[in-house]
């Protein structure tokens, strides 16, 4: 069973009618060699369709997060090669249970929905109340960058580290993680240091990259963005709820590896520094199929879909 | 009583502690001589203190369309110089009652609400069942252009007319709306003239640019877009709701200029067209207050806001 990210399938069709794709079928698309000749015949249905098992990694579940509300799972994998220290917090937090009896405090149309501690009162045991913010690190902490063929006006030098957007600034020699949709970030007050994982927020509109090397982001919704998008809004400033009733309670934070292994998902993202990858990406910056007439020969970073599924 | 666009003002901060805002007041934004002095230096707030009345337009009845669902009323207004055909037809189809006991059809995440006849066997009275795709038009037909100092790869000239998003190429001299945030837009099937407005999509995710060009957008929602974009999501392909009972009801749709003027509601927008929007897109593009401490200097189309209020 395939289970693909945020309208990383659905993206190449408005539906009124019949749905019709590129079927151009292609026996293997992860030659770089090849990469020149089908660029632009290929969907990316057919980049999948042709993907083998190592285009695929499976989540790390030392590095996974289940946010579990209600009605669902949202499952966030973190990147600590980008915040070691704030991922590190976080996990403390989830392991003595910091979340436990929380809930959705924010939801904030086009923005974020933000989850922690209404009141900030609640103690901490064993995590730091105050933790210097990671809003860039140095390349060398970094896997290897997978440059998109397209730049945009919010960082030098955009492309994608071990399945997360990311910018990169030659110069200083710095990376970091992009506010794409479904990201995950460290809520702070004004002092850099004013975050520690206790308020967390995901990305739920169109990405505000301003906020990009301003705060520090720690992974990204792999699978249940969708539960957090359609909460309702909070119609407090900022889309905090103005009452305790109003917010969708927290069942539990757990860090996968903490969860008996036949009650986890086994989550697959499609890997981002393969032949495969840019194939997929060279597939969406030209759609192809009965539908499109103009191709944009252009992918904007937070168009590109990094797709994941459910192995059984 | 002002009623902010969709995170206009809110962006301004991921707030965990103390909300703090530029404060240097400004007397007036409205000089073009000013604006090198003051930007920057001045916040969104600060330009829309210092807004004249002139700054605001309020919308055209006849261009302004409301969509009542149980929960409330989506705003939406038509920029008919973008797709005069298009906007005509679904104006014939919202006086013959076309729209009236449908539903909303589909919820996509991170892409699209759409609304429309599920079964597509309702009868047109006096509307075309086939309009012509409207993509681009003639520069000509257009009113100014406030081009953005900003570029992005979708389109070589990107910018507002009249309050909306817009897309432009010097070579073919042709405009188009671009498909943000809020963006409506006529589905279609793979037939360029297979749209009529019988089923109109708003985008309620990260804007899918890749569409720019490729279909007809005929105007935004000024007003109400969360009651489109928290609707829960569907279930089927491309997220359509699998079932009718999933679907959310529509109440009525009218056009403003069709609803006693007791029961309209006063909505002005913010120029587009003037210094105090440049104002705005600077402070924008280059964030103050504390709560920064990078400024991109720089600002995507997409996350341009278009502030509205409703004047009592």
């Amino acid at each position: 069973m395939f289970v693909f990210a945020p309208r990383s399938m659905a993206q190449s069709l408005i539906v009124a009618g019949v749905l019709s794709l590129a079927s151009s079928a292609v026996a293997n698309a992860a030659s770089a060699a090849d990469l020149e000749k089908i660029k632009s015949k290929l969907s990316m249905q057919d980049v999948l369709k042709a993907a083998k098992p190592s285009d695929w990694r499976p989540l790390d579940p030392q590095n996974t997060m289940y946010l579990d509300l209600e009605k669902g799972r949202v499952v966030i994998e973190f990147a600590p090669e980008f915040a070691p220290k704030n991922v590190a917090n976080i996990k403390k937090l989830v392991r003595e249970g910091y979340f436990d009896g929380l809930a959705m405090i924010r939801s904030h149309d086009n923005y974020v929905a933000q989850w922690g501690d209404a009141d900030e009162k609640r103690e901490f045991k064993t995590a730091e109340k105050k933790v210097e913010g990671e809003f860039t690190v140095k390349y060398a902490n970094n896997a290897p960058f997978t440059r998109l063929p397209d730049v945009d006006g919010y960082a030098p030098l955009v492309g994608h580290v071990n399945g997360f957007a990311a910018g990169r600034d030659p110069k200083t020699q710095t990376t970091w993680l992009a506010h794409c949709y479904g990201a995950i970030g460290v809520a702070r007050g004004n002092e850099t240091d004013s975050g520690n994982g206790s308020s967390l927020y995901a990305v739920t509109g169109h990405a505000p990259r301003n906020l990009d090397r301003n705060i520090t982001v720690v992974g990204k919704v792999v699978q249940g963005i969708e539960l957090l998008s359609s909460l309702p809004r909070g119609k407090g400033a900022l889309g905090f709820y103005e009452k305790a009733e109003e917010r969708t309670p927290i069942k539990s934070v757990r860090m996968a590896a903490d969860v008996p292994e036949a009650e986890r998902l086994n989550i697959e993202m499609f890997r981002t520094d393969t032949p495969s990858f840019q194939a997929l990406v060279e597939a969406q910056r030209n759609r192809g199929g009965e539908w499109y007439k103009f191709a944009a020969n252009h992918i904007e970073l937070c168009n590109v879909p990094v797709p994941v599924r459910v192995v059984k």
